[in-house]
Order: structure tokens, then C-alpha cells, then sequence
């Protein structure tokens, strides 16, 4: 097995190398930020486990490594631990002891000089019953900092490793988290040279998704088109996220294309398709969504409800500057939403007191975006000078409520949907019954709905679009009536792409 | 969202429909072969958990239902339980109580008479606190009998389910297991009928991948390949494994393609290609593997090996039937592949003192094949008559070692590799030593290796191959070689087997 000693992760002659360095960087970033919070400290992380479908030998997915340990030493390998010192800066892995019959069912085992020069880092040693007291003692370590991450969207944790020898050391397990987590919030130029490769491959796979559909093909097609795409074209052989390929009234189930709802329906002539989808790429997310008729030419109906989503969506993108907080671009997206609403005739009153009843939330229930990083939700959203979870519709679906400042990529999702559950509820609910006018609502019932997201960095200069799609109207009706779009075209584009950064 | 109630699977036009009959049918056969094992009994069965990527908010990949629970019942939704009464042969699904608000994000919230209809069980209560105990209690249950099953090949254990007021009912573990491992051992005509579409599919995807290949591409575009074609055409969303699309010396990594080794090769002219990759529709497997050369023509040390290979496949296929032991047919596929080995001038000597040496073993590690169901390497290879795992090498790796009945589903797939470790350590064992020539066996190394893989139906009129795919040298060179080959052909080949089937 021919897996070349690289300083660097890529799939081949185009797609984007990515070096060491950027963990290196990510090491030195969290060594700084730990040396007054914990000088004399040892940081020891636990790589993922490789684990099976249920009790069978197989497993269900190729390994994914886990988001923390990655960040900090961008291995790709399972069963690793790793430990940075946090006064000298030198870090270490411990990759596991590998049987010797590895060799013949899962490839070469490599010694411990290869991952030293793979993953860049300053010590190696196999992971065996004392490999890691060893090196802990050997560093004379006061203080073992073990992570234990909570994720503020799920509630889920991810509990503090265990290594044998454990008991002989004085462990922390609580200021590890906020750190690492506060910094993975803010990606590096390293770190966005690959969010951008990786939201272009999205761009390009839901190009050829765009390019595809037509009535009489089903979401799941979609889907495949684009994880090939992806796979074939950028070397993303995981996705971010489910996809989401909803067409006609499938697109106002949000989170659509899950196992119970799995990109079934026939897509029909005359609906509106709701693409959200994003692969990784050396586990940067992306998540892009598009919403375009599936047979190219907008209704004017599909009309109001797309432009006011794009309005928003730009609106937002030019607002969201450093030192504006996120709950106020929330809020801005649904009055943006609810005036083009109004000029349609769906809604009637004052704009300001329709927020203030939460009547935003009846079109728009979720979060108007996330930040993006190693996970497609990333970390950090309810950290720093964030507000605490509203209690109020739509924005207690906020994934943050921080202020923004440079650095962070966060996704500008506004969408707006025509729920039954939620409109029924509505029109019972006589503070927002009021401003809704049933008659003209009742005709858009069954659409679906409109979501446009793309992956943006927050920068002072003004904010920069990772995602590269036909947006408006034209730009859409135009693209998918054009006849250029090929193979070789995404090949040529993602050169292009290459080449410029 | 449109989500039928529908009696079966499928995904739509081009696609297999499958009966939820199927799933009434294994029901009865285990109610069946539980009247005499545990009358007055009651089966409680736990589907699969939707668990998340770590402690994130989302999931690696859409859920996948565990294969038990999946015989039993035919269920895709996650977070199940459900009941067959032994007596009276009446079963009941408990689906999970969904929060009001899974109809913003996930989809239509069903009613207990839609999973009624949609399974064809003759009860369904959503789970509760008390909807399993009352409905046990209800039947009067004087034993729970609940799963837990060892895995043969990984030693991995599905635990038996917890329930609320689980510890008021006296419970068996121990019943259920080799009841139910049996059972799936055989299958019944609607289980064969979609293990014949999953092969045909993945005999499909293989096409497009073989006529796909060239020099320059990456192994894993070939994977994507794949993937695109069993889900675009097929409906297959899940692969039964993970894909190994291996080139040139990668041949010989027998699980070749994970994450520590991920298809990442440049494909270069002269390498053979080993490609074993295969998806599940409606969770039932298909595993094929295809070698062949990535220009279209194979070199003459290629036909030495390949036709040693593909011999020992048409021989086992032929005399693998019922009342034959597997051990044997491993052994019969190892004397195949030395017999050819011998006559190249690799190996030199008394056939039956090479088998008895075990120097197969050095060319073949691995089983000559397993049951194959609704998993790859299905349940049930060390039940019934089956000998005990064997200590010598190739034999110790069989998945089974059981006598061959009627609608036994199993792989047939020898393969001769040139791995490097497996040479070194026979050169210095003068009991393999002396048959090997060194010199010739020298001139195969790092061209990896072959394997050809069948999915098989034993019956006793003569056995049923479910892979359909160029085998011979001429038919993989005029295949290659050929143009005819597009969407349309593929889609045309399905539809046939769906009309003919």
C-alpha cells in the first residue's frame, strides 16, 4: 500500500492539499490561550473509536474523526490519543498498537517516525498500558487538562477520556472546553483556505443538482447527483450533514431527507426544489442551500416568496458586520420577509409590532444561521458575550446569539415556509391572526418553501460569500436553461478555483 | 410531506417494491419455531437508536435500522419497538412518541393506524411509559423473551432492550437468539427476490465503475462511481459495507478502502483493479467483487492469477451443494489456486501436501466466503452443524464452517494475493519454503491481487448466481473494450430484471 509519507492531506492532482501546518498553528493558538489559564498543564485528548453497525464486523460509515481532537492534530486515523504541554508548546501522539495481521486485511503499519513526520509533531509513542503515564510523568505534569465538550445545540457531551494510569494524575476536566471551544469559533487564514475549497465543491455539486433535475425524477437522484459530485469531483467523501433534497411541499419539513423522510417524492413540474447539502472536505463543513423551480421558470408566486427570501439573505450579508450582534440580524431577516409578505398581500399592519408578536417565527421557525467549521453546527455559539436561549419562537432556534467580530463563518440561512401545523396555529392565535390575511395565504399552502444559505466569513472589510451560485431570478432561470454544463466544466472551475488561491 | 401509506417499500418507478407480507412471512416462521421453544411467551424486540455524529447535533449518516428487528418487522423508522405474541402469532409496533414540534423539522406526524396499515401488524400503541408493560400484561405474558446476540465474526453483543417495568416479567436472553440467527440463515422467497435486486444492482454499479476506470483517475472516484450508480438507478442509499476500490498493489490490503486507507491511489496503466463493493436495498446486502486490468487487457501474469481465481470460483460454485460442508469448499478452492500456481511454475510439489501445509493460506488469508443477508457477513455461520473455528491459517478466518442447505445466501469469493508479510514469513518456514520458487513468486510481487466474488442461492437442482458481470478474460477484454454503455443501458437492464422477476 503506497500511502506516501505527506506533510499534507489531499485527493489527488485537483483537489486542495492541505498542510500540517494548519494544526501546528491550531496547537500553538491553544498553548498561548492555556498559558495563563493553566501554566505547568498537560492537554490529553482521545481521538474517535472506530466502531461497528450494531454487533456485526462492519462498520456503517468510513471513520470520521471527532471534531476537537482533528482540529488540534488533524489526524485521520481512529483510535488515537494525543497531548500537548502547554508550557513548552511540544505535542505528541499515541496512535494505536496495531496487531501484526493489520498488515494483511487493513495495510502497511507505519512506525512511529512516520506519523512524527505525517502529523508534524514533536513525539510519537504506540499507545500501550504506559505509553501516555509515561509521557506525563516524563513532563512532570501538575495538571491534565481532559476535554469534556458539551454541544449547546444537542445537550449531548462528549465525556473526558479515560487512559490507563489515569487515577495517578491530577485531572481537569472543566477549563479545557471553553477554550478550545472559544477558538475553534475563530478559523485561521489556513483554516479558510479549506471552508473555501469545500463550500466551492458544495457550490459546484449543487451546480450539477441544478443542471439535473427535472420532473419525473426523484429527491434521492438529486442527492446522489450531488454526493457524487462531491466525491468525484472534490475528493469529499463525506457529507456534512444528511442531505436535504425536498421538492414541492416537502420544503417546509426543515430538516427534511432524514431516514423517516428520505428524499422519496417524485419531483413534479410546477415545484419548487429545496436543496440543502454540503460535504467536507479534511473535515471542514460546508452547508449551502438553493431553492429553484424544478423546471427552471418561476411562478409569480414562487417569485414573491424567492425574492423575499434573497432580499433578506443580502440584507443580512451586508448588515452582519463586526459588532452586530446575531439576534438582531435574526430579526432583521424576518422583517425583510414579512414586507415583501405585505406588499403580496399575505400580511397586513405594522411591520415592527408583526416581530414583536413573533409572527416571523410562523414563516421562518428556525435560526437564521450557524457558525461552520469542523462540525457543519460548530461550537461556540452560546460562549463569549452571548445572550442566554430565548424562550420566544424562532429565536429561541438560534444556534448563537453573539456579537460578530472577524473570523467567525456562520451560515445566513433566512427561509420562508408555508407550515400547516404552524399557520393553523396562527390563525387560532388571535395576536397574530390579525395581521394575516387567510384568504391569499391559503393560496401558497402546499409550496413548500424558500431557504437560501451560503457560508460566510465575518470580516471588517465587509464579509466574504464562500458559496458561488446563480442567485437571483434571472441569474437561475438562466443557468438552468443554458446548455454549457459538463464534466469538465466543474473540473476546470475548481482549477480555477485552485489556481487563485 | 407526501409520505404515502403504503404496504411496502420502494423507491419509486424503476425500483423493487417489496410486500410488507415479506416481514409477516419471517413473523410467522418465528412463531413458528417458538411453539415448541417457549410457549406462553411473548418476543420483545428494540430497533435502532438514532445516535449523532459524537456529541454534536446531527447524525453521520441517515439512520440505518438493526438487522433483527429489521427481519422481524420491516420497520426504517428509528427508536421502535415491537412485540410477537407467541400464542396467538398477533405482533404490535410501538413507534416513539414524537414532540409536537417534529412537524416543523422532521415531517407529518402519523397516527398508530398509519404504522398499522403501512406494516401490517395487528397493533400499534406509541411507546410510553407503560404502553410495552400494559401491552404485555394485556397477553398475559408469562415469559419476555428479548434478544441478545453474539456476533460469530466480531464477538460484538447486541444487549437485550431495557422497557419501563421491564423487571415485573420474568425474561429470557438466551431463547431468542439462536432461534432468530437460524432463521435469517435461510431465506425465503420475497427475502430472495430483493437480495436478487440488491446483486443486480451492484452487478450494474460494477459495470459503470469497470467502464469508468482509466489511468490518472483516483480510486476513489471509481468508489464514487459506485455509489452514484446504486443510488441514482437502484435506490440504494446505503452501501452493505464500505467500498474497497483498490489499484496495483492495494489489490492485496484484503479490507483495503477505510479510513486509514481510503482508495486515495492514482490508478496507473498496468495495474489490475480489485474492486469489492456492493449496497443493500431495503437493508438486504449484496458483495461483489470484480478484478480486472484498469487498460482493458490483461498482462499474462495477470491471466495466471486471474484464471487461477476464477477457476476455484466456478468450482466451488459448482460443487457447493447442499449436504457439502464450507471447509471443504474452502480447501477445494485453495488445491484450484495452487493447481494454476504450480502449472505457472510458483509453487512446486504434492498438491494435497501444499493444502495440508496450508500454504492456500499464503495466497488466500481470508474465507472463501459467508452468508450474506441483511448483513454482509450474516448471522448464523457457527450455529447448527457447524465445526468449531479453526486454529490454521485460512481456515481460522472462515465465517462459516456449516454443512450447505437450500436457500443458505453465500458469498462465493477465493482470491490469490501477493502480500509481502504472508511471503516473507513462508520463505523462512521450511514447511512452506520448499514448495515455493522463489524467483517466480518474486515477479508477482506488488501487483496486488484478485478476487472474484459471487453472491450464491444454493438449491438443490443447481446452485443461483445473483452477480450478472463479465467474468471470463474475454468477456471482461470485449467488455471493456466495447462502447455500448450509458444511463439508458443501465436503466434498461433493471427494468428487464424487474420485468422478468
Amino acid at each position: 500500500y503506497s500511502h506516501s509519507t505527506h506533510m499534507s492531506f489531499s485527493r489527488g492532482a485537483n483537489t486542495l492539499k492541505v498542510s500540517a501546518k494548519l494544526f501546528a498553528e491550531n496547537r500553538a493558538r491553544l498553548v498561548a490561550a492555556l498559558k495563563g489559564v493553566a501554566p505547568g498543564s498537560v492537554v490529553l485528548l482521545q481521538g474517535g473509536v472506530e466502531k461497528n453497525r450494531y454487533n456485526t464486523d462492519a462498520e456503517d460509515l468510513p471513520f470520521r474523526q471527532e471534531s476537537y481532537f482533528f482540529w488540534t492534530f488533524g489526524v485521520h486515523e481512529s483510535d488515537f490519543f494525543g497531548a500537548v504541554d502547554v508550557d513548552s508548546g511540544k505535542s505528541c501522539l499515541f496512535p494505536p498498537t496495531l496487531d501484526p495481521s493489520y498488515a494483511i486485511w487493513d495495510g502497511k503499519i507505519n512506525d512511529e517516525s512516520f506519523f512524527k513526520n505525517k502529523y508534524e509533531v514533536d513525539d510519537v509513542h504506540f499507545h500501550n498500558e504506559n505509553a501516555i503515564s509515561n509521557y506525563l510523568k516524563g513532563l512532570n505534569a501538575k495538571k491534565v487538562l481532559l476535554l469534556k465538550a458539551e454541544n449547546s445545540d444537542s445537550g449531548n457531551v462528549l465525556e473526558p477520556p479515560t487512559f490507563p494510569g489515569k487515577e495517578s494524575f491530577d485531572v481537569d476536566v472543566n477549563k479545557l472546553y471553553p477554550v478550545m471551544a472559544e477558538l475553534r469559533v475563530f478559523k485561521t487564514d489556513k483554516e479558510l483556505e479549506v471552508m473555501r475549497y469545500a463550500s466551492k465543491i458544495a457550490s459546484e455539486a449543487h451546480r450539477a443538482a441544478m443542471k439535473a433535475v427535472r420532473a419525473g425524477l426523484y429527491e434521492y437522484q438529486m442527492e446522489s447527483i450531488f454526493r457524487h459530485a462531491s466525491y468525484y469531483h472534490g475528493g469529499c467523501r463525506h457529507l456534512a450533514y444528511t442531505c436535504i433534497a425536498a421538492s414541492g411541499c416537502n420544503g417546509s419539513i426543515l430538516h427534511y431527507g432524514h431516514a423517516n423522510a428520505p428524499n422519496e417524492k417524485e419531483i413534479r413540474d410546477g415545484d419548487m426544489c429545496l436543496f440543502d447539502m454540503g460535504p467536507e472536505y479534511n473535515c471542514y463543513a460546508s452547508d449551502i442551500t438553493t431553492s429553484f423551480p424544478a423546471n427552471g421558470k418561476f411562478t409569480d408566486k414562487q417569485k414573491v416568496v424567492y425574492n423575499a427570501v434573497l432580499e433578506a439573505n443580502r440584507a443580512v450579508f451586508k448588515a452582519a458586520k463586526p459588532g452586530v450582534r446575531w439576534t438582531d440580524m435574526h430579526l432583521l431577516s424576518e422583517k425583510v420577509i414579512l414586507r415583501h409578505l405585505q406588499k403580496a398581500g399575505l400580511v397586513t399592519g405594522d411591520i415592527d409590532e408583526m416581530v414583536n408578536a413573533r409572527l416571523g417565527a410562523v414563516f421562518m421557525p428556525h435560526g437564521l444561521g450557524h457558525f461552520i467549521g469542523l462540525d457543519v453546527h460548530d461550537c461556540g455559539g452560546y460562549l463569549g458575550d452571548a445572550l442566554p436561549r430565548s424562550q420566544l419562537p424562532g429565536l429561541k432556534s438560534l444556534r448563537t446569539t453573539r456579537t460578530l467580530k472577524e473570523r467567525m463563518v456562520i451560515t445566513i440561512e433566512p427561509g420562508c415556509y408555508f407550515i400547516d401545523t404552524l399557520l393553523d396555529a396562527a390563525f387560532n392565535d388571535p395576536k397574530l391572526a390579525k395581521f394575516m390575511v387567510k384568504a391569499e395565504i391559503d393560496k401558497y399552502r402546499g409550496q413548500g418553501g424558500v431557504r437560501i444559505e451560503d457560508d460566510v466569513v465575518i470580516w471588517e472589510k465587509g464579509n466574504e460569500n464562500l458559496s458561488d451560485l446563480p442567485r437571483t431570478v434571472e441569474e437561475i432561470e438562466h443557468f438552468m436553461s443554458s446548455e454549457e454544463f459538463s464534466d469538465s466544466t466543474i473540473q476546470k472551475s475548481i482549477r480555477d478555483h485552485l489556481n487563485k488561491h
